[in-house]
């Protein structure tokens, strides 16, 4: 359950994966593809992407199968013939991938993953690498947008009522602290990815007391070091007043409370109220946590207006990635056998063959620009940044572990230049085609209008 | 792996479940609790929902229950006492269900489903009840809009490699389905859900080959009676061209060319164009398959430009359902023990105690109006939507296949007038608070005022 398997989900594909390959084995075509994984173009607002689910790809690839029952279903669709179906049997994943480590800035037209192998092998697996590769990749984007909102203060994923499914339930704290959150309400993300959980009570906690205040004693007394009072059940300034007699009732027994929590109104008035009554109190040690429809936006205005708030739980605007519920994410087919491809659909042009992406940094070590090249290109000055993931079907070395992954995340993140940070109107980050692609590119297309456009 | 259970999804809850279950359990609290799940504001746009993820949710409820494995993490977290450890063992859902049956349509503040049962049962739920409910009640709306676009044109779920994870794009294909589209792309969806499945063919495909006309004329050998070319890899018309090449070889040995699919470009101007040239060497029987970018409003615009298009394959936009990726909805505490509660939290107010939904309808059997009232009120002239589905955990009767869920919701939006179903500024669909339930209302809303706000 860790990790989506290429056995359970040999048959989460597109039908036309299958169409294809039964062509390609009526043709003979087993020549080696190789398949490029990128996002075309910036969403609104959006200036960089945080890469996550390579993780999710290899466990896919690793164990990819076609069980009896997978291939008695493919037979009673009639589609199929049998000797397809006999040599989708043994079909495994052989070849190898390239990719950027999870916790890498990438760009626009960047690819994140590139797949070589047997055609058959590389396009069966387009379905599920793009939709592992999506999410995560939108999550951790979204979320890391969060954090610059933040600054300093912590964030907790809690979008797990509302994420679209259960496996996006899991996919977003694991994504979320891949970028920053310190962690979950989630705990079968708590338990399967190792990581810190959080939460205390809801409305229906304290509304199913007889009185409001009776409800927060009852909860410090099951969790005295445990203890954060949610307060606006019926009015919060009057929440705050009774979470302030409980937080008093508990320093006479030694206890402290440890925080009290906002989830509705204006969260910039109350939290400056609330954090007032509290220190007027002698209670400047009980933090203040806000929840309610908070995304990057409504944290950098909640912040600017001043707001009292130690941490915030972040839920469903970042679990579905709100504002950009998607990406325009691609699989393409770039190099058939020795030949690079290209589609020219319009708007939709693919750069050609295996490719590398080329960093150049700054005297500061900040980033200053990136190049798209050739797999084999070298350019000076410049740091290739995919490395060899899989080779002959095989991981080649141990995927880092997700407190890895987030610790090279935070050190990349703290590298990209405040101005392509900008929530809004955030600068373009440079990104150009290298010399060797710039020349191979127009070959080829000249060669496609020459051959397909008479 | 048909339906998510309680057995695997036990731990798939937010923390704070757990430890409000740890305080009830060391109040004695176990009365029991009714929870009402609802939809708390229309998005933009959107004046109906259409209920879905409800045999979901049955399966998780008849089967939950916590591992060894589940309790031995709790315990690791050393935030839970031994004793409620030991309790949260044996713990079952004992209690009841009523719900709107999948396909049913409903309205802003409407009950979809309302659980009662010993506090802790019905709290723990919370969670995953709303994942379930709200995803595939969020796409059945998505895609039931989408229909009304394409008035008699058949609909396809393209949408697997964006949604958001694998559970999404399995629930996304059977919301869809539901909701009245003929199919999916999705391979495994078809499997599970028994439903039929589409697809034919990639750019990766055409450009695989050397030539376009190549990948056709495989195509073609590979399945005569199922072949759909995809004809916008280069350019569309010059594609066009090629695949009636392909199809007048395919009529001189007897085959039809089943149809051709356009994915970029200006679909109404193109797919004019192509009829045509189609028409005009005389394959008119081949028909015209669109792509790409497709939701309700790409389709009316099309369609409204004069668009030729027999069938539209509707993806990302609809599998992320784009422009409302998530809705308001809550689970609430409406009573307890022999109390009616609520909160009051600013605008968040909710309705007290077991609820009942009554629809009426006009003499034309259209529907004019609901009422939300109390679970035993009797409101003459109108039906009663909501029924018990579970009782002591147990399933009253099997649920309604698929099939016929998608027919019943076929039948009811038949008899929706078509001032709500228009897809920018719908009417208001009138609901109203019954008697009985107002006087509740305002006799519970007034105790906690003076109890809790004084």
């Amino acid at each position: 359950m860790t990790r989506a398997t290429g056995e359970q989900f040999a048959l989460l594909t597109d039908l036309y994966e299958l169409t294809m390959a039964a062509s390609y084995f009526e043709e003979g075509m087993h020549e080696e593809a190789t398949f490029s994984l990128f996002i075309r173009k910036y969403p609104p607002g959006r200036s960089y992407f945080v890469a996550a689910g390579l993780a999710e790809a290899v466990a896919y690839l690793e164990s990819l199968r076609f069980r009896e029952e997978d291939l008695a279903y493919l037979e009673s669709t009639r589609l199929f013939k049998r000797e397809f179906l006999d040599f989708l049997k043994q079909v495994r994943f052989t070849g190898e991938v390239w990719a950027l480590p999870e916790g890498s800035l990438f760009f626009k037209d960047e690819p994140i993953l590139e797949v070589t192998g047997p055609i058959i092998e590389a396009q069966l697996a387009e379905t599920f690498l793009i939709n592992a590769i999506n999410l995560q990749t939108l999550i951790a984007t979204k979320a890391a947008r969060s954090t610059v909102a933040a600054g300093h203060r912590r964030l907790v994923d809690f979008s797990l009522r509302r994420t679209q499914g259960t496996d996006a339930g899991l996919k977003v704290a694991r994504a979320s602290y891949l970028a920053g959150f310190v962690g979950t309400s989630n705990v079968l993300a708590g338990k399967l990815y190792g990581l810190p959980v959080f939460g205390t009570m809801a409305h229906s906690y304290i509304t199913s007391f007889s009185s409001e205040i009776e409800a927060f004693r009852a909860f410090a007394r099951a969790f005295p070091q445990n203890t954060v009072l949610l307060i606006d059940t019926y009015d919060t300034i009057a929440g705050a007043r009774k979470a302030i007699q409980v937080g008093q009732e508990m320093a006479a027994q030694g206890q402290k409370l440890r925080g009290v929590r906002l989830d509705s109104g204006d969260m910039a008035a109350l939290s400056i109220e609330v954090r007032r009554l509290l220190n007027e109190a002698g209670l400047d040690y009980v933090t203040i946590f806000a929840s309610g429809g908070f995304d990057e936006f409504k944290i950098a205005r909640t912040l600017a207006a001043g707001g009292c708030i130690d941490a915030f739980g972040v839920g469903t605007k970042m679990g579905v990635s709100a504002d950009v519920p998607y990406f325009d994410i691609a699989y393409k087919l770039v190099r058939y056998g020795h030949r690079p491809v290209m589609k020219l659909s319009s708007g939709k042009v693919t750069y050609v063959d295996k490719k590398q992406i080329f960093r150049r940094y700054d005297d500061q070590g900040l980033m200053s620009g990136d190049s798209i090249g050739l797999r084999d290109e070298a350019l000076a000055g410049a740091v290739p940044l995919l490395t060899p993931v899989m080779a002959q079907g095989r991981l080649l070395k141990p995927l880092p572990t997700l407190a890895a992954s987030r610790e090279y995340f935070l050190q990349e993140f703290a590298k990209l230049p405040i101005q392509y940070k900008r929530l809004e109107d955030p600068s373009e980050y440079p990104v150009a085609i290298s010399p060797g692609l710039q020349a191979l590119q127009a070959q080829v297309e000249e060669r496609i209008r020459r051959q397909e456009l008479e």
